[in-house]
């Protein structure tokens, strides 16, 4: 950040009255610029026990498989999110979503949420981030092709839980740059 | 948003290609400037069966009562920040962290995670934001001088699920402008 987007003057960085972390700082208009982290929302949508998963048309990690996910958008709940990211990139409709996990990003300053849920009819097909669509059962899963760690994350824990029978909320950190 | 903050050039609002919302556009330099939810992370600590609240010695909602909670910062884990906000608002150290509830609040593009767990010891005071710090039992919580709906909700899972014996993890919405 360089320019105030309220008046187009150059910001400084530098520590507010009564705060403890630098900010940008317009000194002509007073517009303390805060910078938050950003919320990802994803959808483990099942259909007769098989998991809908999207191959990735787009960087980072095209080509690898994910859960329909995408950034969270203003004036949206975190529900709505997971529906229309099911909807734009697997083109399905889920259903009575749960939450299933979060996974905190620190490094990229992100917050990854994941919820478990049901397709209302079983279809589905690439919307235009991804490459193909599948319903997969449990020993098909592209381990080893799989685009995130939180996205592996919430297909292991959703996986035992559904073996036991009793679904939680799970939580964890995916705290070391990716290598790849 | 009127200006580009890479650039200083004047934005307008246009729909990327491939996109389907209005962005802020710089024709100048091309930057899209996306705007996101933020996230509220707040920490509902017991000691000795008594819950620990702040009064608001700012606004919105001056003189009512919270939980310390506060927004999210680049860099941190959510649990980072409930265990900083406990500090700085309540000059109170927390441990044993489990998450409690998630509260949309999207008329204000916010999400509210609200943790529960423990003092380590017991101490608590005032730190800049709050009033005064306390120390509450079920039946001395102020109910009509809460600050926040999203507050109010995790008290009330919280306290259900301590009767229960079972905690679990519980979301909401709150979708109306609060009237006050």
């Amino acid at each position: 950040m360089r320019f105030c987007n309220n008046c187009g003057h150059e910001v400084v960085l530098a520590i507010p009255p009564g705060d403890n972390l630098p900010r940008f700082v317009c000194e002509s208009c007073g517009t303390i610029h805060y910078q938050n982290p950003r919320v990802v929302v994803g959808c483990l949508a099942e259909w007769q026990g098989r998991i809908l998963l999207c191959r990735r048309a787009i960087e980072p990690r095209k080509g690898f498989w994910t859960l329909p996910a995408g950034f969270m958008e203003n004036g949206e709940t975190t529900e709505q999110a997971a529906l229309r990211e099911t909807a734009e990139e697997a083109m399905a409709e889920a259903e009575g979503l749960e939450p299933l996990a979060l996974v905190n990003v620190p490094h990229v300053s992100q917050v990854h949420l994941m919820f478990r849920g049901r397709l209302r009819d079983g279809r589905h097909a690439p919307g235009a981030e991804s490459l193909e669509t599948a319903l997969l059962d449990e020993q098909d899963i592209p381990w080893s092709d799989i685009a995130f760690p939180s996205v592996r994350f919430a297909l292991k824990r959703f996986l035992e839980d559904r073996r036991k029978g009793a679904f939680g909320f799970h939580i964890s950190t995916w705290d070391k740059p990716l290598k790849h």
